[in-house]
């Protein structure tokens, strides 16, 4: 599945409801509230509380597919294409970072 | 580009530094901070700061961007397939919450 | 209660227990997953869902506590004095930003 | 300086200004990047970053600060009562998780 059909799976669920898109501020509160559930989730499995008996990464994942899924709602009302976005990341980091770190 | 690619993207990056892959927890505090990041430019852009000359969703998209690259080192660090996770969340999503919203 | 009596508290509560203070990443991991409830509450109470019958601001107030008490556990594990963390912080506030906004 | 003592200097900070309270989404992600600022500063004294020549602790302070007064801004505008809310949640830890872990 493409960055772009990430989207555009959001967006068909998204388009059922009446509701629609929230606003930037109310989707960020949501991507808030999403980040802390997978905290939670980290601190569960590698933090100092009791351990789980099955170490479950799908729920990490899970948690994960949340925030994409949160970040592809705010992407969408904002018209913006996360595929170009990623691209131009990864393109700066090869001309920027590139000397940054020590290298194998 | 898929979330595989980003995936392997990001794996590509990463394995080129003796650093390699952070803790998770490390990971999520750098996730906590680019959170951070894009919640600074919503304020900016939406909120009650003085409004940029241009409205530049390019900055907004470059912090997601970021968020996308963090997510993709703690699921590459802990072999979690993003790709299957976000299916599995869609699919969830359309038996679970599918009532939970007024139709169209 | 001042802000020594909300770290003295803190500390009174948690030297209880025989697992002591988390390592800073494991606290600002509770710190982030308290922040995301918060962000829930501000969503429920002000945000796209459906209201609740009664506005209860007594649940953001009991986010806020959780949050003051797990940033209260980071001071106290890293000997920070809040109170003297915040003076000093008003003080360049008065300082610095003085003349950043419009006065009244 | 009490908890009451903090919301009111924030008060007479905040109300020197034209602009007054924020909205609570605009606060809240505020907040966010507020805790994006401490999740940077836990990752260069602890984290995997190479390490400052001192351990500041002073920074993790001012950022613990910056989110209480983050926080008491968010309070003043909804009329909380830190105080108040820290004290409940701190008795109601002792009468609901007081047998949760392990005692001394």
């Amino acid at each position: 599945m493409s960055l772009n059909d990430v989207q555009h799976q959001t967006h068909k669920w998204i388009s059922q409801f009446k509701e629609g898109y929230w606003q930037p501020h109310e989707i960020l509160a949501r991507l808030t509230e999403e980040v802390g559930e997978l905290a939670r989730e980290i601190n569960h499995q590698f933090g100092p509380k009791i351990k789980k008996t099955t170490e479950d990464t799908n729920e990490i994942g899970d948690e994960m597919a949340d925030i994409i899924f949160t970040l592809s709602c705010l992407a969408n009302s904002l018209n913006i294409d996360l595929d170009e976005s990623f691209k131009r990341t990864i393109s700066k980091s090869y001309s920027r970072d590139n000397q940054r770190f020590e290298k194998k």
